[in-house]
């Protein structure tokens, strides 16, 4: 499988636009052994015309039986392999809230944590605060921690979850976890594990132990754990390596940070589907490709509200006319994963995928749903590495390989 | 995906015969969304017996979306990985006119150009001179342009292409192309990217000047730019890693080149596919493989001819017959890539596949067309780099791989 860098040279100018619509863990799986699915009962005639028009098939976001959170799954989506290409948690935490992280600096994920007299961890997640409680603390924090020469930046995440985040010259992330993973024992050390991360390992223990003296009195959120280290290394740009200006469209931070991690411009819009086609609507003609991310097929799939579920995929649906109407050349229409709500949470199941191109072969799937793209559809099963690729070759944007 | 090389500790010895049917370019699309492809539209009933009897898939070149050229699309069906045992472009150049290149040599291409009196590039094609007027320039450039110590072989190719062999002991190909891409600029210097090539620098520049003075009066063709340095790199040999002795039965220069590069030996024929299939005949005792490549499916679809090419197509399943009489053990047809008349070139999409072979299940393909081996297919679909372990699996000339 040739990595993103590989597309570089075979990067071609055209006019042709693309969109790639990603139904967020869209993909599902039936109440019953042997029934339909979400996507299967949903009533969804704009896309089973998409589907009867182009050609279906399935995508593993990583491999099969793996399991995607949301960044590896969109990477991969955007063409880059998600095994080569990691995203550290501390990262996609820091993305998640919506920092506007920087390449060099590294992030960390916070658990806020109790610690008894000795200091051995007596509950890792402070009996789960509230969201309103780590705000207070966090803004304590805020005040209180300073570290020559680093800045420092600390958000709230939810419940007994932060993020914070490190800026400074010669950063550094080969460190391990505090948290022992067990109660009864103290948070581990802070240590390097090559010498280039020894000056973040001295910032880190720093933090903690300032963290520590400040939250002293705020039992049970009396210590922090700091989990998941990452430096920011900056990626080649989707418009680096495939030539195309690419514009993202998406109401949550998280799937705005990753789309900007690619070096997509992240397009303002309100929060509702229908103010993203309206973004789409007024910016259609300022780029070659658009990421339009539909969130809650996958909230509700993580609710387990297979009824719900079922009915973000109808108002999903629903938006389609609107968006033919603004004439793309090449239209996917995928998940980034599945999110079944029996499993009420991401799940290993390829997502189905409609590629609706100028110049694809006919097969016989004529509705979208998991099992019609299996069995009838032309594309076959594929990683979603290679869903760029094919957008690429439909829409006349890669040179041949080779004499 | 294994290496070429992991094949080599498991090669064994068998008395089975095998034949690869290419029929190049024989993929292809409909004319509308939805319709038939060529092959799909062309009558061949030898070719749908074939398919009803084996089983059928799908072979990505590459890829998914990514085009080959000729050599990369051959080197994969061989069982080459394109993207480790790449071909250079000077080199395929040469195997394209059938020049006898060995391990060692360089080659590059030539295209004659126009400068002007400052030396300046004013036309990067020379005005697409015509091929008569390239073969007298090439005469020329024999008779005048000489170096110490390294042999040079100049061929014409076609119109403003040429392609030149510098043959001499430590020759290396990391130099930059000196066509500056557009006019009004001079010509790029030839510099080595590496210590090695440094010697080779000196003899292209050397080439470049003697080419330039002998040329001084030919306007429009007064100079040349060098493209595509490569150096010949031998292969591994497709007895070396599989234990079997090969025959190529092609008309083209190209073909019979990449065939070479694998080791295969070339068999002499004569122009016409049914030369081709006697050729066959009379040597079907010699090997243990045969590669017999088919051309013209892929010069009607590059003409963007789609009743040419189905003609094309019926006239390939006439010679079937012919070839079954032979009694191959395991008989695999397909494409190296797509030349969908409607694109006029090389496409991506994958090529069909018969596999006729004693030990393949069943399967529901009873017709030779893409999407009948895409939804009905026993296959599936692979990278062309897994049809050679799977025609020498059926050819029982594989091991088993550990204990």
């Amino acid at each position: 499988m040739p990595g993103i860098e590989f597309f570089e040279a075979l990067k071609r100018e055209s006019d042709s636009r693309m969109l790639l619509l990603v139904a967020d863990g869209i993909g599902g799986l039936p109440r019953e052994r042997g029934g339909l699915t979400e996507l299967e009962t949903a009533k969804t005639p704009n896309l089973d015309k998409l589907a009867a028009e182009g050609t279906c098939g399935l995508l593993d976001p990583v491999s099969p039986g793996i399991t995607p959170g949301s960044g590896p799954a969109h990477l991969s989506l955007f063409g880059y392999d998600p095994m080569k290409h990691n995203v550290g948690r501390g990262l996609l935490a820091a993305l998640g809230v919506g920092f506007p992280i920087q390449p060099g600096d590294v992030a960390a994920r916070i658990n806020f944590c109790t610690v008894d007299d000795q200091g051995l961890v007596a509950d890792r997640r402070a009996g789960r605060i509230a969201t309103d409680v780590n705000q207070k603390l966090v803004e304590k924090l805020r005040d209180a921690v300073k570290i020559e020469g680093v800045g420092i930046f600390i958000e709230t995440v939810k419940e007994h979850r932060a993020v914070v985040i490190f800026q400074g010259p010669e950063l550094y992330d080969s460190l391990n976890d505090t948290d022992p993973q067990v109660t009864g024992e103290k948070p581990h050390d802070v240590i390097a594990a090559d010498k280039q991360s020894e000056k973040m390992a001295g910032i880190a223990t720093d933090f903690i132990g300032q963290a520590g003296a400040t939250l002293a009195d705020d039992h049970p959120a009396n210590m922090v754990l700091l989990r998941g280290f990452a430096r920011y290394e900056k990626f080649p740009t989707m418009e680096e390596v495939f030539g195309i200006k690419c514009g993202a469209i998406a109401s949550y931070p998280m799937y705005k940070g990753v789309a900007k991690l690619v070096g997509m411009d992240v397009i303002d819009c309100g929060p509702e589907p229908e103010d993203e086609v309206e973004a789409l609507k007024q910016n259609v003609g300022k780029y070659d490709f658009f990421f339009l991310h539909y969130k809650k097929t996958d909230s509700r799939g993580e609710d387990g509200d297979f009824d719900a579920k079922v009915k973000e995929i109808e108002h999903f649906d629903s938006l389609i006319p609107a968006i033919r109407e603004l004439d793309f050349d090449v239209i996917a229409v995928t998940g980034d994963h599945s999110t079944p709500s029996v499993l009420k949470q991401h799940s290993w199941h390829p997502s189905p995928l409609i590629l609706w191109a100028p110049y694809e072969r006919r097969d016989e799937c004529d509705a979208f749903g998991e099992t019609q793209c299996a069995l009838h559809g032309g594309l076959g099963r594929h990683r979603s590495t290679d869903l760029m690729p094919l957008m690429l070759a439909n829409a006349l944007r890669l040179e041949k390989f080779g004499a």
